[in-house]
């Protein structure tokens, strides 16, 4: 923790929430301030520490505060400890398997800890650390209660954050049709004209062009990527992020350095979801990532919509699932798009969860036991789907490096590249794993 | 009445839903023949005189049997007396402005009445007369109460209408697009191989592509006309409706010799959806006439499906209003269609009536007081639509005849002529009435 001071200003409090109150920052006083930074920097070594949406670690850091948390885990605290910890601090405490698990999954993560590097990466691209009480913390992310990111890292103009406070969600597949792009550069050029933000993932198709009709608009654009801020991705839509880090905001709840995986891209999908006011699914074919953030939208209880298109087209039989079995809202017009935040008229159709079926339950339970959502045409385990990222083609690495970079145990990541090495898509080698091509 | 032998076979008994049963049908008695043929001509005599979804005399009919009730208008009852025998009859009698209005409306109809031209012609063209009490009367009529059709004139053979109990409405624009026809051809054809039958309209568009493609599926189908079954409309569709009567069934609730007007357009379209299983709006503009049958089906509580298409196609603007407004339900295959009328699984979507937005309320209040319904391009009361459908351009007609062919009282008739007038939608000329043509 004496680092702290090195790396400001990447690190440092952009404008915290109690700050607002002139008075009251007065009385905040110098050990709050110095206090206030070393939460901070905590909260910054826990984004790079827990994989996104862990809700044992949520709990603790919300609980303990995140340097308290931190210091359990550096002085080697026993699961049995920590739990009293919790119970001290009036919380409910997870069970003792629970924490015990989370401490084997972080602890291989805390030896390689990488926070300074990612602090001083940050510094270097200009990204700020946004954490829980700041101003620019988004309110959405309350709905994922335990789930929520531990920190969000923010490329940007100052508090150009806030302006998701109106922003709605315009997401589709990356293998878009003309038909799509046309009507989400509509739908975004639309809501830009309407005061209306637009946040979306940077991928390929439908998300690239809601961005772009955004900026054409000189409307306000957000962009939620599922790797470190400071590595544009997908690299062929570098330019279009480096302008929106400019003018609109990209964010991540990973520090720089991360690489995007698969099971990032499936939990940036609910920042994206519980950061904006509503969802909209322009085009999406029945296994698309996006019907993965549909799936959280209506799990958060907020309005989801559903562009129409052709039934002949495969790239709109996403959205027609969504407005068959998740209730979605059938929207054609921007117009339509913003009546799904403006108050129900009387009669009108008011979106809620109901009778979401079983198979699209979306990711929200932790990740241990979880089901990777819908994506990539099986559906695996969470920790497979974790493990699988972790392992490469070329290199052989050993389940201990593999546990590191999937953010598991080692036991867990020995059980899931066991299992995974008798469906064959991953091979052991001179006592390392690598990965098995498809086919 | 003496004229009921001889226009027998044409009116003549079918199959009397007694007579399934062998001893009760000898237990009839010859009485009991005689009193249903006197009810079946009386029937045959009222579908010519009531307008289609004429609830007094769907009323009147149903409580002191149609015979009687005709009887009632023979004689020139007064209002008081006829409430009295519904009393008497133990039923609920609408009150006296209502059965005097009825008297109005139907007296002009008595007098000119054709029944017995409509029988010899429907003997003619083969047509059947069927009414409640056959077996096969459609079972989905009695949804309609007091608005089910007084009678239903058939070509087809026989019991060939019981096939309308597995029967699925396919319904949309006469102005289709090549993608609505191709989506008609392929949930009609997807129908009739699982079994269903497919009931429509017989329009241009999608309707004669639901025929057809059923037909060409070797399935049944079921051609619901607003003007008499001898003359097909539309006359495009001459062979493609002598090919329905010939394997499937062409019906109608008015006698032969009735022309189709736009007021029996609409009220044909309640038997469409009430005959059905569920209705399937394959493609509709806003104001196609077949989103008033979507809105009778709503209003039964029958499944209502729509078929989504691009949000640029003003050919599917009405199927996604449906989506929006009527919880329709989003259907793209065959299967999907059939699902309408499963079982629900648990936690699907049950096709209900909530929340139908004013504006789309269907045609069920009876003839007087009504809206014509959304096609047309402007609401008008209903009899004012009736009455336009009852002027011509070239023709004056004193209002006595206007109220005739409206089946309107002459103060009802007069006073919409009136108002017509101040509209400029028809003029007054040598003491005759006729339309002004538009523009």
């Amino acid at each position: 923790m004496e680092a702290v001071a090195a790396v400001s200003p990447g690190w440092a409090p952009g404008e915290p929430e109690q700050a607002e109150g002139a008075g009251e920052a007065g009385a905040v006083g110098e050990a709050g301030a110095a206090e206030a930074a070393a939460e901070r920097f905590a909260r910054a070594c826990w984004s790079g520490i827990a994989e996104p949406g862990d809700a044992v670690a949520g709990h603790l850091v919300s609980t303990l505060g995140a340097a308290d948390a931190l210091r359990c885990l550096v002085d080697r605290l026993p699961a049995a400890s920590i739990i009293g910890l919790l119970q001290d601090a009036g919380g409910d405490a997870p069970n003792d398997a629970a924490v015990e698990a989370g401490l084997e999954r972080w602890r291989p993560r805390l030896a390689a800890s990488s926070a300074l590097t990612a602090l001083r990466q940050a510094h270097r691209c200009g990204a700020r650390l946004v954490v829980p009480g700041d101003r620019e913390w988004p309110a959405g992310f309350a709905g994922l209660g335990p789930h929520q990111p531990l920190a969000l890292w923010v490329r940007g103009r100052p508090n150009a954050v806030l302006g998701l406070r109106s922003a709605i969600a315009i997401v589709g597949a990356r293998a878009a049709s003309g038909y799509g792009e046309h009507v989400a550069m509509e739908l975004s050029a639309g809501l830009a004209d309407r005061g209306f933000g637009v946040a979306s993932g940077a991928a390929y198709g439908i998300d690239g062009m809601a961005h772009r009709s955004a900026l054409a608009s000189s409307g306000q654009t957000f962009a939620f990527l599922a790797g470190g801020v400071d590595r544009f991705y997908p690299t062929g839509h570098d330019a279009l992020l480096a302008r929106i880090a400019e003018v609109g905001v990209v964010l991540s709840e990973l520090p720089c350095g991360s690489a995007p995986t698969k099971w990032r891209f499936l939990q940036r999908n609910r920042l994206i979801a519980a950061a904006s006011l509503a969802t909209v699914v322009v085009e999406a074919g029945v296994r698309s990532g996006s019907l993965n953030t549909a799936a959280h939208a209506a799990a958060l209880g907020r309005p989801l919509g559903a562009v129409p298109g052709p039934v002949t087209s495969p790239s709109s039989a996403g959205c027609h699932r969504l407005l068959r079995e998740f209730d979605a809202v059938c929207v054609t017009t921007a117009e339509e798009v913003v009546q799904l935040v403006a108050e129900p008229a009387p009669g009108q159709f008011q979106p809620e969860l109901r009778g979401l079926p079983a198979l699209e339950a979306p990711q929200r339970a932790g990740p241990r036991g979880d089901v990777a959502g819908p994506v990539g045409g099986r559906r695996r385990p969470a920790e497979h789907v974790r493990v699988l990222d972790a392992v490469s083609r070329r290199a052989l690495r050993s389940a201990e490096e593999v546990a590191q970079r999937a953010g598991l145990s080692v036991g867990s990541a020995q059980a899931a590249l066991g299992a995974l090495g008798l469906e064959g898509v991953v091979e052991e080698k001179d006592g390392g794993w690598r990965a098995v091509p498809a086919g």
